[in-house]
C-alpha cells in the first residue's frame, strides 16, 4: 500500500509502506473511507516540532473493518467505523473517568494517511455505524474522529450552558467546530476571533453572533467592551500559542472556563497571573471516544455538518499539495481519499 | 488606638495609629473581638515579597459593629460580624457568580491587626450572627474570616465529594482546614503531606487517613502507591511555591481536580506539561463571602472546630513574637486578642 511520510520541513511524500497486519488479538485492520490533515500536522511539517527520522503521518479516519484480532468483541469485519486520534481500552480506571485519551494504554494514532490503518484496542477506540451511513455524511463523520471531538471537549470543559457567553480563540477547524459545539450547547452570544474572511462567514454560519478582528491587548478591550467589562463565562482556547493563552486568560471573567485545546508550544503561565485572573483552566488531547457516540449520532441525524471544514478534498496520492493549502492558510482543512475510493 | 505595622524584614511594630472612621457612607467600623497572623503575612515579613514603606498588616477580623455609614442597611451597631479578607458589594455580576474576591469594588483588608478597623462596603462584606456567639466560638468564627473560608475553597473547586481521594499539600493552616473540609465533604480518603508531628496530629483529628512525609518525585511516587497508581482525584495546594505546585500537578489523576491557593511566589507552568496531565486548575483568592453563612452556622451549630488550628494565642501588644513563632515553624497559626478583650 502507499502511505504519507514526512521526512522534513515542508518535505511530505506519498510512497510505498508495508501493509499493516494485526500484531496484538484486541488491533483491528480498517480500509480508510477519508482521511485528513490536522492543524497539529502542521507543527512538525514547519519544522517547529523537529522529527528525528522519517515519520508516518495522520490520526484522524473512518474506514471499513476489514480484519479483527481474535480477542476483539464489538468490532466486526465490514463495519463502517470512527476511532479516535487517542486508543484507549475504554474499561480503565482513566477511562471510567471519561479520559480515554490517557487510558492507561493509551498510544497515538500517527499512521491514518495511508489506504490501510492498525487500530490497537479496537473494542475501545472505535465506534461503528449500525450501517453503512450515506457517503455524503463521510466529511462529517470523519470529522468527530478529532477536530470536532476537540472543539466539543473545548466547549464542554468550558462550561458551555445555555445562556452562556463564549470567546472562541482561533480559527481553525477546531476553533470553528468550537462555535458549532457552543451553538449545540445552548450558547447564547459566540464570539469568533478571526481575521479570515471564509473563516468568519463559517464561524457565523456555525453559529457565531460576534466577529473580533482585533488581537493582543486590544483584541482583549474588544472581548470586554462585548461583555459588559467582565470577559467571557467560557474561553476556548483552539491555538496553542502563548499569545492565544494569554488572549484566552485575559478575556475570561473571574470565575470563568477556559477549555484549552491547542496543543501549547513554548507556553509558559505565571502562577500569580493566573491565580488573580481566577479563571477555570483545563484542557489537554480531548478524550474523543466519550464523545463519540453523541457526535455520530447528531451527524447521522443531520442536525449538524461539521464536515464543512474540509474545503479542499483531493485523492490521496496529492496528500502534499493538502499540506501546502493548509500551510499557506489558503484553505481551512483538507480531506484526503484515498485513491479508488469514491 | 494601636496597630500591627511591618517596617522591613522581620520588624514588626505595635504602635500608636489613627483611629479609623466612615470615610464612605458603605463603611463600618468595628471593635474588634480577635484577629490572627495569616501564612501569607510570612512573605512580606520575611522580605519575600518587599515593602515599599511601613505597612498595617492583617486581613482576619471579627468584632462588634461600633459605627456604620449612613447607606449601611443590613449590619447594626452592636452585632459581632466575621468578615473576608477580600471586601465585596455582593451585587455586581462578578459576585452574582459567586466570586467575590474578584467583585469590581474589591479591596483587600490590610489594617486589621489592631483593636478597631473600618470595613468598606459593610453589607457586602461582613455577616453578622443573629446574637452574640459565646466566647469559646471566637477562634473558630475568627477562622471563618480567611484561613477556613480559603481551605474551603480548595477542597470546592478540587472537586471533593463523597467518596473522593483527596491529597492536600501544605500543612499549614489553611491546609489543615483543607483536611477539615474535605472531611465535612465526604471525602473517603484524606492523604496530608507533612512532616512535623503536631501539624501531622491535627491532620488526624481533622479526618487525614494518610501522611506523607516524602517530597518531590519521592512524594509523587508515594502518592501513586496509594491511588492504585493513577494519582488523587482531588489536590489541594496550600503552599504557591513551584515545587507544592508541581507536586500538586504530578499527583492528580488525569482528570482530576487541583483547587490551588497558595499564593503563588515565582511560579511558573510549562503548557505542554499542564496539557498531558489533563488537570482541572482553579483558585485564586478564595470568594469567603460565599461560604461564610454557611461556615459560621458549622461552627455555631458545633460541627466543626477549626479554631485548633490557633495553637498560640498572644494579647495583641505581643503581635511581634506571634510572627516569631510562626517564621520558625514553632506554632502553626497565631490568635491576638486586643489588651481588655477577654
Amino acid at each position: 500500500m502507499q502511505g504519507t511520510v514526512l521526512y522534513g520541513p515542508r518535505d511530505i511524500r506519498f510512497e510505498d509502506r508495508l501493509e499493516p497486519t494485526i500484531i496484538n488479538p484486541t488491533d483491528a485492520i480498517i480500509r480508510i473511507s477519508a482521511t485528513c490533515i490536522c492543524g497539529s500536522d502542521l507543527w512538525p511539517y514547519r519544522g517547529i516540532q523537529p522529527i528525528a527520522q522519517p515519520t508516518p503521518m495522520g490520526h484522524e479516519y473512518c474506514g471499513i473493518v476489514e480484519e479483527v484480532g481474535r480477542e476483539v468483541r464489538n468490532i466486526k469485519t465490514g463495519q463502517f467505523v470512527v476511532g479516535s486520534f487517542a486508543t484507549s481500552d475504554n474499561t480503565c480506571v482513566i477511562c471510567q473517568h471519561g479520559y480515554q485519551s490517557s487510558c492507561v494504554q493509551r498510544e497515538f494514532m500517527s499512521t491514518a494517511q495511508a489506504s490501510l490503518l492498525r487500530v490497537p484496542l479496537a473494542d475501545g477506540t472505535l465506534v461503528a455505524t449500525s450501517d453503512l451511513p450515506p457517503k455524503e455524511l463521510i466529511p462529517s463523520l470523519l470529522a468527530t474522529s478529532d477536530v470536532l471531538g476537540t472543539g466539543w471537549f473545548a466547549a464542554d470543559v468550558a462550561n458551555v450552558k445555555p445562556g452562556s457567553t463564549v470567546l472562541v480563540v482561533g480559527d481553525g477547524a477546531v476553533g470553528l467546530l468550537g462555535v458549532l459545539s457552543a451553538k449545540q450547547m445552548g450558547a447564547e452570544r459566540i464570539i469568533a476571533m478571526s481575521r479570515h474572511a471564509s473563516r468568519q462567514k463559517l464561524a457565523r454560519e456555525f453559529g457565531a453572533t460576534d466577529i473580533v478582528t482585533e488581537r493582543g491587548d486590544e483584541g482583549v478591550a474588544r472581548i470586554k467592551e462585548l461583555t459588559k467589562g467582565i470577559g467571557a463565562d467560557s474561553v476556548l482556547e483552539c491555538v496553542g500559542t502563548q499569545e492565544s493563552m494569554m488572549q484566552a486568560i485575559k478575556s475570561t471573567r473571574p470565575g470563568g472556563y477556559i477549555g484549552y485545546v491547542g496543543v501549547p508550544h513554548g507556553v509558559s503561565l505565571d502562577g500569580e497571573q493566573l491565580f488573580f485572573a481566577h479563571v477555570h483552566l483545563h484542557g489537554g488531547p480531548a478524550p474523543v471516544r466519550r464523545y463519540l457516540p453523541q457526535l455520530i449520532k447528531l451527524v447521522l441525524d443531520r442536525k449538524i455538518n461539521p464536515g464543512k471544514v474540509f474545503d479542499l478534498t483531493l485523492p490521496l496520492d496529492q496528500v502534499a499539495e493538502g499540506y501546502r493549502a493548509m500551510d499557506d492558510r489558503r484553505e481551512i482543512k483538507t480531506l484526503l481519499r484515498p485513491n479508488g475510493t469514491k
